[in-house]
C-alpha cells in the first residue's frame, strides 16, 4: 500500500505506478508560447486543457451541455496532461516539492454553483499523486469560453527542487 | 494618528487596531486544497470570497441584482477574510513586506464597465492596513459565475519576511 | 539584420529599434494600485489593457462586434503598453531575462473558439522584441467583460536581472 514503505512516504512516481494511472503524451503549445518556464524554484505551466492529440476531449458548458460529473472528468483529464508535462520537463515527478497554485477556469452558465466539485476532479488527482501535504492553494471561476470549446482550463505553479 | 509614531510609520497591526476594524474568523477551504502556501518569501492565498461562516454573504451579478456600492462591500468583505487568513498564518500582519498581486474576478453582465470601482473596495482596505507604499499590482475581469453565487473573488500573493 | 551582430544575439532594445516599433507612453493605474511590483527577480505587472491616454482604444466582444484580426490588434496594443511600462520601470528592456507568464483574458460570446489566435497578437510582439528563447507560458480564457469595455486584458510576469 502507498505510504507504508519502511524507507518513508511513497514518492509521487511510486504512487503513480501503484495507482495504475497511465499518463498521456505531454500536450504541445497551441500558439506562440512554451509549455513550461522555470524561474528559480518555481515552475510555471501554460494553461492545461482536457485535450487528447491536440483536440478537445470534452466540449460544452457546465450547467448546460455538461453535468458536474463530466466536468470533473474533464478537470481530471487536464490534470493528467499537466502531470505528463511536468514529468517530461523535470525527468521525474519526485522533483515536485509542492503544488503552489491551482487555478481552475470552468465554462458555465450564469447560475452554476458547483465550481468546487468540478475543480476537485483535478485536485483529487494531484492529491493522489503528490500526497495531501503538497496540496495547493486554489482559485476557481466561471468563464464564458475557452480555447477549442473545452469546459475546463487549469493554471498550475509548482515548487521544484533545484536542477542537479 | 496613524503614521505619526515618533519611532516610525505605523505597523499594519497598529493601523488595524487604530481603525477599529474587527477581523472575522479565517475562512476554511471549500474542497481539496489548502488556504495558503508559502514558497520562499512568497505567500499565495486561495481565492478569497465574501463568505461568512462558510456561506455567501453576497449573491448576484454586478449590473443586475447588485449595484457598484454593494459590489465594493463584497470586495471589502473578501479582503477582510484575506487579512484574517494572513494574520492567522503568519502570526502578525507585520510580516507582510508587500502585497504583490491582487486579482479581482467580478460576476457581471455583458456591458458592465465599473470593474475598477468594485475592485477598489478591496484595494482601499489593503491600503488602509498596509499603507500606500505596499500597494499591489492589480488585474480585474468580469466573469460569468463564482463559487456559491458570490459576486467577487480575490487572488492574492504577498511578499513576507522570512520565518524566524 | 537582427541576430547577426558578431558580438552575439541582438538585445531587446536593438530589436525594438530595428523593427521601427514606437512605444506609447506607459499607462497609469486606474485605481488604488501600482503599475508594477518587483519581488526578488520577478516583476509583476498590473493588467494591461489596449488603452491610449487612459481611454479604451478598442471596445467590444470577440465573435460579436469585433473579428479575430481586430482582437489581435487589441492584444498587440496592450502588449505595447506592457513594453512601455517595463522599459520605464527597469530603464531598459535588456534587463528582461525571461517572460515567465502571459495570461490573456478575451471578452467573447459563448461559442467563440479562436482564443489562441487573438492571444498571438500579444505573443508575436513579445517574441519579436525578446526573441523566441524568452517566450512565456500562456493561459487564455474568454470572459464576460473587462474594464472600460476593452476586449483584451494581459497578465504579465517577467524574470529580470538584479538591480545594479
Amino acid at each position: 500500500m502507498v505510504n507504508q514503505d519502511p524507507a518513508g512516504p511513497a514518492s509521487a512516481e511510486q504512487r503513480l505506478k501503484e495507482s495504475g494511472i497511465q499518463l498521456p503524451a505531454a500536450p504541445e503549445p497551441l500558439g506562440t508560447y512554451v509549455a513550461t518556464v522555470q524561474t528559480g524554484t518555481l515552475l510555471f505551466l501554460s494553461g492545461m486543457l482536457p485535450i487528447e492529440n491536440g483536440k478537445a476531449a470534452f466540449v460544452g458548458r457546465l450547467g448546460a451541455e455538461l453535468d458536474v460529473e463530466t466536468g470533473q472528468q474533464a478537470a481530471r483529464r487536464a490534470a493528467l496532461n499537466a502531470l505528463a508535462l511536468v514529468q517530461k520537463q523535470l525527468g521525474s515527478l519526485d522533483r515536485v516539492m509542492r503544488v503552489v497554485r491551482l487555478g481552475v477556469s470552468v465554462v458555465t452558465i450564469d447560475d452554476f454553483r458547483s465550481h468546487a466539485q468540478v475543480a476537485d476532479g483535478a485536485s483529487e488527482l494531484l492529491q493522489q499523486v503528490f500526497g495531501k501535504e503538497k496540496n495547493p492553494t486554489r482559485l476557481v471561476a466561471g468563464v464564458v469560453s475557452l480555447p477549442l470549446g473545452c469546459p475546463v482550463l487549469l493554471e498550475l505553479i509548482f515548487e521544484v527542487s533545484s536542477k542537479e
